[in-house]
């Protein structure tokens, strides 16, 4: 259970920090500058990332963002359109990159599940090559994806939108920030899920615990134009041997214990559910939750500060919803006691 | 009545052409170089302009985007969000120069005849202050509201969305493309739908049928920057008062007429409905009509070229909609016909 | 000579005033909306334009900083670098459009004459392509080139610097605002100096004597996207054929005397250096001039305002010379009296 | 002396490896999310560099690079024009991210040791303001100036500058990537080359000794605005404790020494210039080199592989020049043997 000292912390998995056995690969690891090609812990630990992805080339980087950023300013050029579910990550949490920096306009596209349909996809598409449109060159896919709770679009349903996408000659991005997440709740190998992409994103430093870091893969072209791109943001790093080191730890050791995050986020949701709160358990796919909060007599910001003194940290609510998280630090006794003490501070706020 | 050698144009009120008095005014005017500001006509229209209007100074451009560019160049910086009606010319028809040149996100808003609620702009602007939003600094009006059907937003609704937009440190920029039909449709002086905002643009190529040109209008110190912006996109001019002189020959005597472009369109609505046809005359309040088609059993395409082989020319349907403007070409007798010929037309193809 | 009704005006060939010719034609010409290419002025313009510079396709804008943009736009993506002449028009005198709205990054070369040399355009490439660097993918030429003092490149140097870019994988831009002054001068037609190149301008409201307006000329498929980019720039016009108008008459009667503006700036020049100015007669090709100013001893705001007093209006002298510029305006006993005028202000002013 | 296992590395100070004090702070280090701002090394980092710099606030990022990218985002906007020194950092080796991402013009003014002169600095500032110029508003310093061979910029000339830049209404950025260089050479602390500027970046990766990492710092409000930016461009960090962590360590115990790179930098000078190689030891002032190599009957490329056989790691010559960086692993005795080898492989190439 949450007490002062150790507060049971849902606001999201990026909260992991590192394990031991990462800290000691980070201090042991064989290091040289990066910006040279000379960190052989930077170089292995790339490969490894594109063989278990099954695409060409990867790159680290240190963030999903800057992922995210890279990828589509290899794969656009300005003054374009792109593609994205109205509610993705790059269209709401990402400080507004793509106008600002790359020159591309967000043509949003609201799907259900976080995925947007084919045929919007298509009418978007027509659209955007209108005389006084922007032409979309560009799809950007989220899986899981975050706003519509963690949900999981699977191999087939990417690869329907890639192929609209390249038969209308654009590129397409997977932001994959819990691309694992995905993999394992399907339980199908990460590759099905990037097959179909031009480039795909993952964060190392969120369920699978990393202090920092994301990994970009695709072709070897692309990668290397990405690369540039990383250099042009401000990305380029130097013993980054260090943070690819916890990296190596998380992908051979930290990924199969996602589903442990998504069986204790299920449980989490049931205890909320038998409560009464407005949940629904059979969209808990991996491992975030969105529980609806009452839009009358109810007081977001009286159930958010007495969570908290509970010893439960969210985020505030927003949009009359509140995200729940699980990941390394939530235990499944966690997860039940958080549900009880939800219940408390909602009751208490009715 | 349309013939095959003058057919009745009804794709837009751009195609409007020169009248005699503009022809002769342009080629008496007295000219000199804009950029020394030497040219009298120049400094004589842009000095009437903004006396029409009410506010302390004005610039000539050569289209109603361009002054949208540069008045919300003038008014933003990159990094910034913008808050516009989702269907607005600046966000739909205008090529997404926000993005692609300023380095603007755009944040669509859904309204209701074109006019967002504000309810939904407050919401906006604070949601733009998260952490990972982009913070909105700028709200861009339409006035009448083309792709909703011409419709007028009166002055005490720009007043209280100007006013939400000030208070929360936006500045405020009018599309008043044709900011003149709503003046005469309202029966109120066109400064009556300027005085709340910062900048406001009006077209001269349209209802008041010059070849080219467009007016920025504002406080002296914003316009002063809007001028800088003209220049870095290439819109300096030399000898503009070829354009200048048609503008004041519009300004003096072809503001009253549009009333007969609006009285004009509510024939055609009329008979139109009359005949069956899907359109709302009570939603007719200017110069511009959309007509419902039918989802199914209707081509499209087939009534699109039977109605131009019948001699009106409209632009081709899209989102089961097409789009009839009427102008200073669309006589009455016209507008009666044009009915008539559509209801064949429509009947042909269902 | 100069009085105070009449100045003799040297700032510049904009100054210029449309003929009677071209007002006429302007008042009698054939219009449409040239939206959507419906203007028959301008299309057979554009087609007149094309054919005499040898190239696919044409188009009309609004000036020649707009014709530099919308072919640069056409011919490169963000992020990469383009070579230009370090006093280049695009350099110093376009308000900085490339970095501001094109993401383009000038790698600028000092020249001879305006020309840059070979040997520097390879090296700059090749320093281009390192890792920290930003890749050049277009040159961009002009000529006659104006900072230089109206000097001419000739075609076999304008083949020999795209030769070096095209080998590299860059594309050519012409800024040949005054690429008509440049042909008259060598005797050459202007189709050979724009053979070389991927997209040339030129203006038609410099020594043509034009109100307003400029073409961009190249193949179909750099045109059609140049296109697109007048669009996002806000430079797309209506009834564009009052200014094509005056443009046929440009090109069909304002070419050859240009001849005249060049001769009666050798007689300028000549006889300010027979009075013991610091110029350079040799180095006046067309109807450009540089007069080297003392830097002791001498009252650049004195000899200015003196001269503006007597009836001679040029720029503010800047970075130690004044420029003189004729054009259709100055007749040769004008720019005999010009140079006694000058000769008088400049001895008041030591 | 250099062997085939421990080559002497004189490409970059940033090839330094992290310290095992670093790494034991890294893997001891008190983490949290620095997203939520949680992370207490972080925190304790930016206050303890803040203090040190004697400016109100500071900020970790993830390089050098990206710490002048944020910074003059935060003190720029789109359009404007900034003045640099034409061989800063910045102007040559940062990928164009000025003109590709923040829309600014780079106006480059040569300098004597990598310091721009005051009366250059005033005339390209009035320069910028003329009609078609692009208005600057930042100046960008460098110390120590890495092209101008380490050469250091004296507070008071720091101060004329950045005096000439606010009255003018400019703000100045310092890339301070080796400001610690600059204070240990003069023996002045660091805060002294900081307090006229608005924001400085310093480098933790280079002569410090970090694996990764740089810092900004400034006043609270520039900071802030800084952070935004840095999330912007995907510089956001999680556990970025790990690397603040090592930047401690760096603060504590890593600047003194720098003394001792000075000191083997004028060894290897010395020990160069009496074997009659052309390098003026006078010029070497911290820890970087710059030897003149003969312009005929030399070959660069058998030199650099020369070299590199025996074991001195140098990167390309470039324009007639290359580059030696002393750093904590090259010791005084490789400092010497370095020097020899140089000589052999300098000879070997005539
Ligand atoms: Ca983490
Ligand atoms: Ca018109
Ligand atoms: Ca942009
Ligand atoms: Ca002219
Ligand atoms: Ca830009
Ligand atoms: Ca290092």
């Amino acid at each position: 259970m949450g007490n002062v000292s150790q507060p049971i912390d849902l606001r999201s998995d990026t909260v992991t920090k590192p394990t031991r056995d990462m800290l000691e690969a980070m201090s042991r690891a064989d290091l040289g500058d990066d910006f040279f090609r000379d960190d052989p812990t930077v170089l292995a630990f790339e490969e490894e990332a594109a063989d278990l992805l099954g695409l060409e080339a990867a790159m680290l980087v240190i963030s999903g963002t800057m992922g995210n950023i890279v990828s589509c300013m290899a794969l656009s050029s300005r003054g374009e359109s792109f593609i994205v579910e109205s509610r993705a990550h790059i269209q709401i949490n990402e400080s507004g990159w793509p106008s600002t920096l790359a020159g591309l306009t967000p043509r949003p596209i609201t799907g259900t599940n976080g995925a947007i349909s084919p045929g919007a996809l298509e009418e978007t598409i027509q659209d955007s090559r209108s005389r006084l449109g922007v032409p979309s060159r560009l799809l950007c896919l989220e899986n899981t994806h975050n706003a519509a709770g963690g949900r999981v679009m699977v191999p087939w349903q990417i690869a329907t939108l890639a192929g609209i996408a390249h038969s209308n000659g654009l590129r397409v991005h997977l932001d994959g920030a819990r691309i694992f997440n995905a993999s394992v709740a399907l339980g199908r190998p990460v590759r099905d899920f990037v097959r179909d992409v031009d480039t795909a994103t993952f964060c190392l430093s969120k369920g699978l615990s990393c202090p920092l870091g994301a990994v970009v893969a695709g072709g070897a072209d692309v990668i290397k134009e990405a690369r540039r791109w990383r250099q042009v943001v401000g990305g380029g790093m130097r013993q980054a041997g260090v943070i690819a080191a916890a990296g190596q730890v998380a992908l051979r050791s930290m990924v199969d214990r996602l589903q442990q995050d998504h069986e204790n986020a299920t449980v989490l949701a049931s205890r909320l559910e038998a409560a009464g709160v407005d949940i629904d358990v059979q969209a808990v796919e991996t491992n975030i939750l969105f529980v609806n909060l009452p839009v009358r007599g109810f007081d977001p910001l009286l159930f958010h500060a007495g969570l908290l003194e509970k010893g439960v940290v969210v985020n505030p609510p927003k949009g009359g919803r509140v995200r729940l998280v699980v990941h390394r630090h939530v235990s499944k006794s966690d997860a039940m006691a958080a549900a009880d003490l939800f219940v408390e501070a909602f009751h208490a706020a009715c």
